[in-house]
């Protein structure tokens, strides 16, 4: 991983350090680059909210070896982890990467680890067909993620995903603050809970499941559930479409009280490493997302490094179960979290 | 913006090093200068208030226009924002731009962008001059702000202040502890309510509206209203008056519970960005006053640099409302605050 | 005081970096030095436990001259602050100034500004003896301080510091665990309650008052009230005494409530303005003393330098009060802390 | 120390910085090296959990000799501390020293101290065999520990450890996560508390106690009495077996508590001083032990910067003793931690 790193840090020198700990704090700001919007609160909150949630080790037990494999919506996954949705790191980066070949990289490298990868939307259209492509050379073995454009652009980029041979169709309304999209005639947009249901109704017709992301409240994630979509993600976008929110580890368990299991609920923002996955389905996520480290695998190491990146993560969730006495991460108690019950 | 921080930054580079977050760190202690008092807690707990509050994301909706103008005292704002007094900048750090110029820079900025601008007071003269002169020539378009004078100097200020043709007058009583006014002949001094109502009353026989400036405290803000005010600014003077306050955003529920909706109640103090406006109206005021960002946007691309910063602004400020599913910043809830409810 | 300030940071570059805060993070366990033991956590929780409090500002009121002068076992004090003791300064530092000169310093600068100060004690003689030379030279004006030595020495101290004329001999009792002296056969011992009373006996048959130092819990202080101390400091010694402990002013309050008026009880530990005399008042203390920021003005300014250190707290004090409604030292509302009742 | 610390600096200067307070921010991340896992959190979860504690003064009494000594297992120790097992320390950095002398240093270094050290494991075999060596050498005096190993390996190292002549075992059950080891084919796991009793069963019958080091739960220390473990350890193994994990002296109290008494409570992780030891026994533990210090105090100084070390540390013990009014080490109120009671 260490080759891939340095690679990396050459490769994004003008938009990101590839730091020790990727926290939020040195890039704050950076749009266009890998930041958080202005101050970068909601980023450095996924991470502190992570951050303060410690782990009770328990070694008196006979877990050697965990189970990590869940299915998802029709996915098989090895780990409970997908790659998160980032459009345009290629094209806004100028990394001497084609579009194309990062979401080959990304979604071929997650295949590889047993796990699937998200692809991404945005201006220019090459973003959403570079990723679209990629998973159509996959046989839709991914999850492609459309903006809540305004008008037809919607219909005509869910038609588009639906012809990957996807099994599922992201949609991240957390996109619909973003006002230069709409200054440039690209006019994204919130949507109401029936308006959620005409759109979920329409993908559910292909046989197609939906997940809404970008939900940060039990408010949305209840209204989600009632207009029919699969699964919500917990998200703030990585802290780029809104500044001062919480990081997302505060708010899931809510989130996950408000859903009671009726969908599954999966989270961003900050997950790290194994034990950051751990915490996460300790708190009620099913399934966790993970962005920026991706990136810089996928830059640094292509599709190899992608692979090699989740393999690590495996090994340290595994490691983290053994270490907390945790057999299988469909049923991770929460406390394994200290000064959380059982 | 860029542009214009980066001539700021040149421009007052003994005075403010222009960060990329204003915070009060660096300058602390900094006066003459722009930096809070002593050890620039009061500045810092101004930031850091509003930073410890977390913004609740709300997407499934559909408000995409959100209203963000406002009535205040007669006038009409397109933005809940007016530009602090500042008295001084210019005067007291050798900027190469006269005392006029900054207030007519602010002044008319204000008013290219829907909003308007307070001037200060101060000694030398100047300072007060230039402020009631930009006021005068945008046809009292303004808001004048008058320190708490002993004796003759107040009445005689006040009257300037009203010859402006404005609709409302300021006291910032919060500049009472100076001790070197006081020691260079020019007392200021705090008022009982008793006095406060027989200033007021005066100002009311203009058929002119009265702004306190200064409460950090229920108690102080009850015998405003109970003397007349028709408005009060929770504010710390920037940290400038008074080292060790708590961040205004801390006392503001206080203070608006206690005034009880009986007159508007206007609130600065770290205020840096769209986001930073809504949770100030989420904790409960009408409207809120931005200091120093405007003085470095005044300096460093005057009345054009002032426009744009206010525009910025709002831009930030509609997406956060978009974000937030806030639909008019008149009746923002508390409960787009994490941990409030509504 | 920059002048000052700049003089001291000249002489004393090797001990003391004299900090724009003075908040013993540079010179953690710097001893010899002018840090706090080990961590230096006990210096630093001083300083910062008073940071934690933050003053309401009040300004609706006629309070212009507030009172600042207070009697304290029989010294008339023009501000409710003492010199702390200490002693070596010169002696362990070779600031080319010598320690019957430093004690001169502080001594008489403590007069000019209508206080008075207090002297050390330690290993060589030089250090009581400098301390007892310069308040017999001022009539006994100031408090000298006696470790608790073991055995004769301390009653030959205590004869000694009586001869200087003064009103009020002080032991610092928290000098007792440095087995630094015990090992050079000078040692020092905590007391028991009934050990104390044999020693305050003493001093009282001579018609002087005791102070005991050092104390930081209310069992300690309830004891020296029993055994008939006239007034108890609340100190930790600077940080030099014991690493980890908490800062004075977070157990100030307790103290205060052991005591239950029977006695004065001072405070010291991290008084660096006027906001901290006010805040150390605000929380029960009759009286503060202030150590380290006193000796860099000594080192810095000489006498005069002293003089100037206490007029400007003097002023900062004064403003402090008037920006909290506060008319006299002799009565502080513990409501000018935010989040205290009155 | 001074000497011994810039002697160990140089030595170690590509895997440790020596720095003035070890607390693990400066080696996040750093295996081999000596820093903590991943982010480094355990670590320093464990240096400030302790600094979050603070100690309360006490003088008025009349301890000036307090007792530091204590029985644990049949050793008879001078302070109530061992040093920490740490293996391959010489083989895993390339210091200049090898793994035989550094294990004489600890070992021997720690009976001129009075007190015993334990001995660590790993893979080469030199780690284990160096550290059975110098026990065998010093006839017994120390602890030997295993790790938890699969199969065959833990019977023979268990008969080995036997045969230094040792009166207890201790296993680092914590070591269990690590996937390394069993990649190489040497397994190491956790177990049941029906294994962990058959283990102890055959230490039993050879007349040795058994100690259990790495337990963070109440849970495993209750099951580890069960089994018929003599003694518990706290501890997150520095750090280095899990990220994320609270600091020991935060889970403490907990594990005392469900130890009730039935055995003696160890505790190691951040303890750096005398005031810590201190703090550790008022949270409950009977003795410490301590790592990262020692092994600096070995390479810098040898077996003579090992005894220098603990006797800097029982000085600092006897010191904050003293000053908390603690008679003796067997006997520690909780109430000399600001905020607990007795």
């Amino acid at each position: 991983m260490k080759a891939i790193r340095d690679n990396a840090r050459q490769k994004m020198k003008k938009f990101c350090r590839v730091c020790k700990v990727c926290d939020g704090r040195v890039c704050a700001g950076e749009i266009p680059g890998m930041g958080g919007l202005g101050t970068g609160a909601s980023f450095k909150n996924n991470v502190s909210a992570l951050a303060s949630l410690h782990l009770n080790m328990r070694l008196v037990h006979d877990i050697t070896e965990p189970k990590t494999a869940i299915t998802l919506l029709g996915y098989e996954l090895a780990l409970p982890v997908l790659a998160a949705p980032i459009g345009g790191v290629a094209v806004n980066m100028d990394l001497g990467v084609s579009e194309e070949d990062y979401n080959l990289s990304v979604v071929g490298g997650c295949l590889d680890a047993g796990i699937v990868g998200c692809t991404g939307d945005g201006v220019p259209p090459v973003i959403h067909e570079a990723g679209l492509a990629a998973l159509t050379l996959h046989h839709g073995c991914g999850i492609p993620f459309i903006k809540p454009w305004e008008g037809a652009e919607l219909d005509e980029k869910l038609e588009k995903a639906r012809d990957t041979g996807c099994k599922a169709i992201g949609m991240d309304i957390d996109a619909a603050g973003l006002l230069t999209l709409r200054r440039r005639g690209r006019p994204v947009a919130p949507r109401t809970s029936q308006q959620l249901a005409d759109i979920i109704g329409k993908v559910h017709a292909w046989g197609i499941a939906f997940i809404l992301k970008g939900l940060m409240s039990p408010r949305d994630a209840s209204l989600a559930v009632e207009a029919g979509a699969d699964a919500v993600v917990v998200s703030n976008h990585g802290g780029r479409a809104l500044d001062h929110t919480p990081g997302t580890a505060t708010v899931l368990p809510e989130v996950v009280a408000a859903v009671g299991g009726r969908i599954p609920v999966l989270a961003d923002g900050g997950v790290r490493d194994g034990g950051d996955i751990l915490k996460m389905l300790a708190l009620g996520a099913d399934c966790v997302l993970i962005g920026r480290p991706v990136s810089v695998a996928a830059v640094g190491g292509g599709r190899e490094g992608v692979a090699r990146y989740f393999e690590t993560l495996g090994d340290q969730l595994r490691q983290a179960m053994v270490m907390t006495g945790t057999p299988d991460v469909r049923d991770v108690s929460p406390s394994i979290i200290h000064g959380l019950n059982g």
